[in-house]
C-alpha cells in the first residue's frame, strides 16, 4: 500500500485516501454521492448509532419510523421550509408503468412527514411532551462536489422531533438536547462549538438554530448537527394543538435535533494521522486486535493462547478481532493502524512464557498486560487511550481559534476567527466576505481563545450590543 | 374501548383492529400502504431485528448497507429479474428542478444495487465466501389492497446476499440459512413450512426458491420469507468472477435470504386472541408490566416497592414497564393484554405484606413470585410462557393441514391441503384452480399430517415421481 497524502498540506486528499484505504465507505457505486457502507465502515456506523440511541433515550425520547416518501401537498405546507428545500429534493413521479397523481418527495428531513401524524397523536396536554426520534436515511440532490460522510446524496441521519406545552418548555428541550450532545461528543472524544446561527442562516422554518460545529484544520469548520426551536412555525400550518388543563386550546411549540453521518467524517478528520484513522474506543469497529507472533517452536501454543485471549475479551463484552492471516506481523500492524483500532495485543514466544501480552495503543503508547488480569487491564488501557485522544483533540481545538480585531486579518486566515460582532446583518455579510466563508454566529457560553468581553464590532466599529462571534470557512 | 371482532369468523377485521388498538402500526399516513411505526410497534420491530441480526451473524454474515436508489441501466441487466419487477417499482425522475439523465429505481430488493460492487469486492478465491446482509426498507408500488405488515408499499426488509465458490457451496449456504431461520422461528414461537416453490412461482432470476410459509387460519398461508439459489444467473451479467486456486477464472454462485416485516404480522396473526396481541417474550416491547394496586393505607409503600421491582428487573436486563397511570388496575390489565405483554405483576397491600407479587401471564396462567427471588422467578415464568405459546402454536399448526386425494376436496377447503403431485406444470395449475389459490410446492422434509409416501397425483392420477405438495390460499 502506498503512503497516505500529507494531512497538513493536502487535507482533502488525505481524508479521501483514509476513508477508502480503511474501508469505511465505498464510493464506486453507480450514483455520485450515494456510497456503499462496507463491512468495516458499517461497524463504525452501528457503534455511532448505539451512542446516539443510548444518550437520547436517557432523556426520555422514544424511537419511531415514518415513511421515506412525502406527498407533494404535505411537503408544501410550511412556506419557508419548502423554499429551503425546493432545489435539492428527489421527486418520485412514476409508480410501475404509470404517472403518479400526486408526486412524492424522498424525505430530505421529516418535519412534513411527521407533523400531520403528530396532529393526530397530540390531543390533550396529557399527551405532552411528545419526544420521538428516528434514525433513517435522508436524500438531497446535492449539486456540489460530494465527499464520503461530509457531503452525500443519501445521508444517514438522526432526527429528534418534539412537541412541548409552550415556548419555555421547548427552550428547555433545546437545552436538554445540547446536554445530550455533550455526552455523545464525550464518547467521540470530539470538542465542538454550539453556535446560534444568524437569522439569515437558520434552518428553513426555524425560530432559531443552534448549530454544532467542529474545527477541522485551518479556518475550516464542519457542521455535524443542529438543534432548532420552531415555536409555532410548524404547529400552526400542521394544526398540532391540544386541549389545555383548563379546557382551552393551544398550539404546541416544537423542537428538533439533527445529527448525521458527518459525525463519522469529523471523527476521521479530527483524530486521524499520517498512519490512517484513529477511532475512539466506543466507535471503533474493533476495540482490540490480537496479532499472534508465531515462532518455529511455539506456533501451536501461541495459536491456542491467542484464541483463548480473544474468547475472554469477547466474553467480557469487548469487540475483538484475532488476526490469523498469513501475512507477516508488520503488515498486520500496518493494516490495523490504518483502520484505527485503539489497542493491539501482540503475543509471541516470550510473551507466552511470561504469561503476558505486549500492548500498543493507536497513539503509540506501549505497555505489558498480565494475562491473568487481561480483561481489566485491557479495559484500563482503552480508557487511558480515550483520555489521551480527548486531551490531544482539546489541545488542537484550542489552537484552532484566534481573535481578530480588524477585517484585514480575516483574509487568508489559517484559524477560525473569533470577532466582535454588533449583530447586524450588514456587518455579518462584510465579515463573511472578508473571510471568504461564513459568520457561524454567536457561541452558547464563552468562546475559546478569548479573555473578557469583545471590543467593538470588527466591521462597523460600534460598541453597542457587540458579542463574540465566529468567522470560518464551513465545508 | 370496543370489543375486538371475532378472530375465527372475521380474521381480517380482527387483525386490523388488533394492529391499530395495540399501537403497532399507524396507517393514517398520507400515502396508502406507507405506514408509520409508532413507539410501541417500533419496539417490537427492534426486538425482531435483534433476533435476525444475532442469528445471521452467528453464521458469519456481516452487515453492510447499499444505496436505496438504483440506476435504470443497472436495474435492467438481468432480464428475468427486471421482468419480475417492472410493473411494481417507484421511479425517481427529477432531482431538484431538473429531469435526471438516468431515472433511478427505489430498490424493490437489492440484487442490482449490490452486484456491480460485488464484482469489485470479489477478486480471488480468498475473498470467498462473501456473506453480507442488510436491514433496510424496500419499496413496491403495490396495487392490491394494503394491510399493515402484510402488504405495504414501504417494506422493512432483511436481505442476505452471498457469493460462493461453486454450486455445492451455495447449496450449503441455503441449508445454513434454513437452519438460521429455524432458530429465529424458535424465538418467535412460530411453526412454519419450508417449501420449494414450483418453477413458475420462483423469484425473478432464481435457479430455485425455498419459501417460508405460515398457515394463518383456514386454507390461508402467509409467505414471510425465502431463500434463493441463483447459481450463475446474476454473476454472469454482473461479471462477478474470481481467480481460482489453480489460476483459472470462475463465476461465483450466489444465494439470497430475505425476510420482511410480515414476520411481525405473522406473530400477531398466529398468537393473538380475543383479547388482542400475544407477543413471545423476545419480541415483546415490554416483557413485564408491573401494576401497583394502591390501598388507602399502603399507597406510598406500594409505590416505592413497585419502583424497586422495576429497577431490579431492568438491571437484570429485562424490558419492564411500571404502569403508574391514574386508571383503575382493571383498565391497565385490559390495555396490556391488548398490547400482548407476556407477564403482568400485581403488587397490592397483601402482596407487599407477604413479600411477593401476583403474576399473570398473557395465556392466563397465575402464580406467585417471591420478591427475594424476583429476577430468577420472572425469567422462569417467561420461559414457561414461551414454551406454552409454542406448544399451542404447534397444536394449531398441525391442525392446519389435511390430506386431499381428489381435486373436488380442494374447493372451499378450510385447511391447507397436502396432495400428491407429479411435478408437471399443467397439473400444478389444475390444483391451483381447484383450491382457488396456489400450489405452494414441495416441502423440505416430511410434511405435517401425512403418513408414508403420497398416492397418485391428485390431478393426472399418475404415480410416477409423485411427491407431497401443499395447496393453499396465500394472502
Amino acid at each position: 500500500m502506498a503512503d497516505l497524502p500529507d494531512k497538513r498540506t493536502a487535507p482533502i486528499d488525505w481524508y479521501l485516501a483514509v476513508v477508502e484505504a480503511a474501508d469505511l465507505s465505498d464510493k464506486r457505486y453507480g450514483i455520485k454521492g450515494m456510497n456503499v457502507w462496507p463491512r468495516y465502515g458499517f461497524r463504525a456506523r452501528r457503534n455511532l448509532d448505539r451512542i446516539l440511541v443510548r444518550e437520547i433515550e436517557a432523556t426520555g425520547s422514544e424511537a419511531v419510523e415514518f415513511p421515506a416518501l412525502i406527498p407533494a401537498n404535505e411537503f408544501a405546507k410550511e412556506k419557508e421550509h419548502i423554499k429551503g428545500f425546493d432545489a435539492q429534493v428527489y421527486w418520485v413521479t412514476r409508480g410501475g408503468l404509470s404517472e403518479l397523481d400526486v408526486p412524492l418527495v424522498l424525505r430530505p428531513t421529516s418535519e412534513t412527514a411527521m407533523y400531520p401524524i403528530f396532529a393526530l397523536w397530540v390531543r390533550s396536554h396529557q399527551d405532552l411532551p411528545l419526544n420521538v426520534y428516528q434514525i433513517v436515511n435522508t436524500f438531497r440532490y446535492e449539486t456540489k462536489t460530494t465527499r464520503p460522510f461530509l457531503r452525500v446524496r443519501e445521508i444517514h441521519f438522526f432526527e429528534e422531533h418534539t412537541c412541548q406545552l409552550d415556548e419555555d418548555r421547548a427552550t428547555d428541550r433545546v437545552r436538554s438536547n445540547l446536554d445530550a450532545f455533550a455526552r455523545m461528543a464525550g464518547a467521540f472524544c470530539l470538542p465542538y462549538l454550539a453556535v446560534r446561527r444568524p437569522d439569515w442562516d437558520k434552518f428553513a422554518g426555524a425560530h432559531y438554530t443552534i448549530a454544532l460545529d467542529i474545527p477541522i484544520g485551518g479556518a475550516r469548520t464542519l457542521q455535524i448537527g443542529s438543534v432548532h426551536h420552531y415555536r409555532e412555525n410548524f404547529s400552526v400550518p400542521y394544526r398540532i394543538s391540544y386541549e389545555t388543563a383548563t379546557g382551552g386550546r393551544a398550539n404546541v411549540h416544537q423542537t428538533t435535533f439533527g445529527l448525521s453521518e458527518r459525525l463519522l467524517g469529523a471523527i476521521v478528520a479530527v483524530h486521524g494521522d499520517e498512519r490512517g484513522a484513529v477511532f475512539p474506543s466506543e466507535i471503533a469497529p474493533y476495540e482490540v486486535v490480537i496479532v499472534p507472533i508465531p515462532t518455529a517452536t511455539a506456533r501451536a501454543a501461541i495459536e491456542a493462547a491467542t484464541r483463548e485471549l480473544a474468547d475472554r475479551l469477547a466474553r467480557a463484552g469487548l469487540r475483538v478481532f484475532l488476526d490469523r492471516g498469513e501475512e507477516r506481523p508488520g503488515a498486520k500492524y500496518f493494516r490495523w493502524e490504518l483502520r484505527g483500532v485503539p489497542l493491539r495485543l501482540e503475543v509471541g514466544g516470550r510473551e507466552l512464557e511470561g504469561r503476558r501480552a505486549s500492548a500498543v495503543d493507536r497513539l503509540g503508547t506501549r505497555s505489558t498486560v498480565a494475562l491473568e488480569n487481561l480483561e481489566t487491564e485491557v479495559a484500563e488501557r482503552l480508557r487511558a487511550f480515550d483520555r489521551e485522544l480527548m486531551r490531544r483533540a482539546q489541545v488542537a481545538f484550542r489552537e484552532s481559534f484566534s481573535v481578530a480585531t480588524d477585517l484585514s486579518q480575516l483574509n487568508g486566515s489559517t484559524r477560525v476567527r473569533v470577532v466582535g460582532w454588533c449583530g447586524s446583518e450588514a456587518c455579518g455579510h462584510e465579515i463573511e466576505k472578508a473571510i471568504d466563508g461564513a459568520l457561524l454566529g454567536v457561541p452558547e457560553g464563552t468562546p475559546p481563545a478569548v479573555e473578557g468581553p469583545p471590543g467593538p464590532c470588527i466591521a462597523c466599529r460600534r460598541s453597542d450590543g457587540v458579542r463574540w462571534a465566529f468567522a470560518a470557512q464551513p465545508i
